[in-house]
C-alpha cells in the first residue's frame, strides 16, 4: 500500500492582536489553518514521530510570530508562517498557510464594532521553488433589486421554473485571486478588488449568476495587472417570489420567501492567459 | 391533569420586501416568530382542531400583510400583525410576535451588502386589554483594547484568575427596551438607542462587564424619557492573554487568543422605577 | 433606577470525565451553565467587585468538583454544584445550573461513538429554602411516517393548507420534567421517561403536534409518580409531499421535501394537578 | 481572457422517501448536490442561456427520480441521477453527484428517532468514458479512553506540549473509498467499511492521529478486494487534561477540557498500487 497524499497541521488557530499607536489601537484578529506536507511517511506507517512537528508547536508559532508587524495583513503573516516552516523543517516540502480577518468598524482610538460578515483571507502556498499568493474574500453577501433576468434557457420535461426579466439576484460570494508578483501594496489591492466585485455586481445588466460572475472576473483582470486569475463562487441564494393570488392580492415583485435550501452553486476560474 | 401553559405558532418565518421608490429601492428582510395563546386545551387533550388556526396560516398572513407600508418598521409590523390575530380569532387571548430585521448596506439605488451581523428586534405582547412594545438588538459585538479591568473580587481556594487593570473587554450584546408610548418615531428611536449604546460602552471606565451594563443601562433611561425598562445580556467573549515567556517573549497586551467556550454570562433588567 | 432582575455566571463549561472501572471505562462529557442571582447591586451600580465571585473560579470548581462520583449522573452534578455554591458564598441567595451529557455509544471496554444527537439534560434551581431539580431531554428526533393527520381546523382567507388524515409527523423535541423528590434513581428514572416518549410518539394515533404533545406528557404523568409537571416543546420539523403531477407522476405520500424555515412551534406545562 | 475551469448546480436539494413495506415503512432522508461541467462557456461569457439546465430543473429531477428504487442507497441513485445528466444534455461531459443520507434509529414499523450524528455518503464523478464511485462517511465521532500516546517528536524553540504515553484520543473522521466495480452489494459494502473503522479504531496502539488513520486506511484496503483507495480526513479533538494542582488535586487523567478551536488536522490518501 502506498501513500499517494498526504498533510497535516492545524486548523482554526484564532490570535488577535492589539497595534498601539501613540493615540489609537489597531485590532486584528485572525483564523489561521496550516497545513504541511513532506517527508512524514514513517509517521504513518510506522508510527514514528522523528519528523513531526507536533501541530501544538504549529499553533505556539503562530502566537510568537504575532509579534511581527507582519501581522498586519494577512498576506504578509501567512509569508512570513510559510517561510517559516520550510526554513526549520527540512522535512517539510510544502506549507499552506490559510488566513480569514474578521471586519471590524471602528468607534473612536480604542472601541470597535464587529463590521460586514465577510472575511478578508489570503492563502500563501510555499515550496522551496515558488511561492503562490492568492488574497481573497469569504462570504460576501451581495444583493440587488433589479437588472437581473433568468431566460431563454433550456426546457425539458422536468423544467417548471417561469423565466423572467426581473428577479432579485443575490449570493454569498467567494472570491480568491493570485498575485504574479510579492511587492504589493496588498491592503490597497485589497480593497480596490472588492470594490471593483461590489460595482460590477451593482451596475452588471445579469443574464444569470453565470454572467455575472465572469463580469466581475473580467473587471477584475481589466483593472489589476498584479493578478493573473480569478476564482469565483457564487451561490445563488434564492429569493422566491410569494404566489398572493389565493388572497385576491397582486405581487408585482415586491414580496418574497428567503430560502436556504436548496441553492444554485456556480464557480469557475478565469485567467488572463490560455 | 391540567395543561397549566400552552402557546403555539409559526417561528421562522422568512420574508423580504422590495420597496420600490422613485428613484431607488429600499429593502427589508425580516425573521417573523408568531406565538397565540388562547382557549386551545381541547387540540390538546382532544385533538379537537375547531379552534386551531393553522400555523401555516400565520405564515401566509405574514405574506399577505407584508404589503402594508408597516412592514417598514419592525415595530409597526409586529403591531399589524398582533392586531390582527387578535382581532380575527376570538379564542386567541394572547399574540405574541418577535420580528428580526438583517443589517444591509446600499451600494447604490438597487444594490446592497450585508451589513453588520446584528439584528434590529421587535417583540410585540398584545392580549385585549393591552400592548406591551420592545424594541431592541441582538447579537450587536462590541469590544475595546483599553479602558477595562477586573479587580477587587473574591478569592476562594478554586481562584487562578489574576487580577488586571487592563484587559479587553468584548461582548456580544442583546438588548430590549420597553416603550411607554406607540406614538414613538421607530427608526429614529432605535438608532438613538444604538448610539448611546456604542457610545457608553466605548467612554465606560470598565471595572466589571456588570458595571459597564449598568452604565449602559442607565444611559438609555436617562437619555430616553420614552423607555421605562432595558433588559440587557453581556457575555463576556474572552480573550485570553497569550504567555509567551516559554519562547522568551514579552506580551505587554498584545497577543490574545479568543475563545468561545467557556463564557461568562451577565445578565440583569434595569427600570426607571421600582 | 433600579435594577428589578439580575444573574451572571458562565456558560458552556465543558468537562469530560473518565471513571476508571476494573476492566472497562466509562466516559462522560457534559457542558454545564451556572448562574448565580444574590447580593450583586453594588458591583453593577458601583463596580465595587468584594462580593463577585469571577464566573472563572465557577469553571474551576466543576473541574474540581468533576472529582467526585456525583459527576456520573447530571442531576446529581448538578445538585452537587448547586449546593456548593450557596455553602461557600452567603451573598448568593440563588444559584441555577443547567447540565448537558452527550449520549456515547460503547464499541469494547475503551473505545466509544458519538451515539443521537439528543442530549440528557438536567436543571437544578437551588436557595436556601428549597431545591427544585427537573431531568430533561434535549434535540430528540422523533419521526413516523404514518398514523398522523390534520383535519377539522380554521379555514379563513388566508389558508391554503389542505387537510390531510395521513402525513409525515417530525419534531425535534425538548422535554423538562419535575421531580417531587431527590432520593431518586435518576439514570432508570430518565431512561424510562425516554421510552415513554418514543413509545407514546410511535403509538399515538395523531390529530395535531397538540394532541401528541398531550399524550406524551399524560404517559409520563400516569407512570412516574415521582414527577408532578412536564414541560414540552415540539417544533413541527415540516416534510412537504412534493407536486409530481407537473412530471405526470403520483406521490402518494412517497417523496418529501424537508425544511428547516419556517416550523411550527408547539410549547406546553402539563401538571398533575392545579 | 479564458475560463480555465466552471462549474454549476444545484446543492443541498433535499429528498426524503417512504418504501412502504407490506407490514412496515422504509424512510430514506438524503441531501444531494449536484455539480455539471461542459460547454457552458457563453453563458458565461455572453449571457447566452441555450445550453445551461436551470438549478430548478436539476433540484425536480431529483424528486421526480426519487420514484425509483435506487433511492434506498445512496450510491445507487448518485448513479442513477448521474447518467440522467449525461443522457439527455448533450453538452454536459462531467456530472458530479454527492449524496448524503441521515442515519435512523427504528421503533416499530412506522416510526424512528435520529441515530448517530455521521452520515452515510457517496460521490459520483460521471463522464462519457467512465463513471467513478466513492462511498464514504461524514462526521463519525470516535472517542477511545485509552491505548493512545504521543512521544518522541520535534522539539523546537517553541513546543510547550509535553510527551504522554496515555491520553484520550478523539475525532471526527471523513472517509471516502473508491469502488473499482459496479456491481457491489452497496449496503453490506458500506456497513463493512464502518465496521473496520471503528474497530481498528478501537484496537489500534495509536503513536498518532496519524498512525491511526494509516491503520484505518490498512484494514480497509486488506479486507475489501472492491476497493482500491481510501482517503481519510481526521481532525484531532483535543481533550486537555486540566492541571487540578491549584486546587491540592491530582489529575491521573480524569478530568479533561473539550475544546473546539483550535484542532490538528490530519488527512492522507492510502492506495493499493503506486
Amino acid at each position: 500500500m502506498t501513500i499517494t497524499e498526504n498533510r497535516y497541521g492545524k486548523s482554526r488557530i484564532r490570535v488577535a492582536r492589539i497595534i498601539r499607536q501613540k493615540d489609537h489601537h489597531d485590532f486584528h484578529e485572525l483564523t489561521v489553518n496550516i497545513q504541511l506536507e513532506g517527508d512524514f511517511d514513517s509517521s504513518y506507517t510506522e508510527g514514528d514521530n522523528r519528523l513531526v512537528l507536533p501541530t501544538d508547536t504549529m499553533k505556539n508559532t503562530v502566537y510568537a510570530l504575532a509579534k511581527n508587524p507582519a501581522v498586519a495583513e494577512p498576506e504578509s503573516f501567512g509569508l512570513l508562517l510559510g517561510a517559516h516552516f520550510l526554513k526549520h523543517n527540512p522535512q517539510v516540502s510544502r506549507a499552506r498557510v490559510e488566513l480569514a480577518e474578521h471586519i471590524w468598524q471602528r468607534h473612536g482610538p480604542f472601541s470597535f464594532t464587529a463590521g460586514a460578515p465577510h472575511r478578508r483571507t489570503a492563502r500563501i502556498d510555499a515550496t522551496r521553488d515558488q511561492t503562490i499568493i492568492e488574497a481573497g474574500v469569504a462570504g460576501l453577501v451581495l444583493l440587488k433589486t433589479t437588472g437581473s433576468g433568468f431566460e431563454g434557457y433550456i426546457h425539458d420535461r422536468y423544467t417548471t421554473l417561469e423565466e423572467t426579466s426581473d428577479r432579485i439576484l443575490a449570493t454569498e460570494l467567494d472570491a480568491t485571486w493570485r498575485y504574479t508578483r510579492t511587492d504589493i501594496s496588498w491592503s490597497p489591492s485589497w480593497h480596490a478588488v472588492m470594490a471593483l466585485i461590489i460595482d460590477t455586481f451593482a451596475a452588471h445588466a445579469s443574464r444569470s449568476v453565470q454572467h455575472t460572475l465572469y463580469a466581475i472576473g473580467e473587471a477584475i483582470l481589466a483593472h489589476c495587472g498584479q493578478i493573473d486569475q480569478v476564482h469565483l463562487t457564487m451561490p445563488n441564494k434564492h429569493y422566491l417570489a410569494v404566489d398572493l393570488r389565493p388572497f385576491a392580492l397582486e405581487n408585482p415583485n415586491e414580496i418574497f420567501c428567503p430560502t436556504d435550501a436548496p441553492h444554485g452553486q456556480i464557480e469557475a476560474r478565469i485567467s488572463r492567459q490560455r
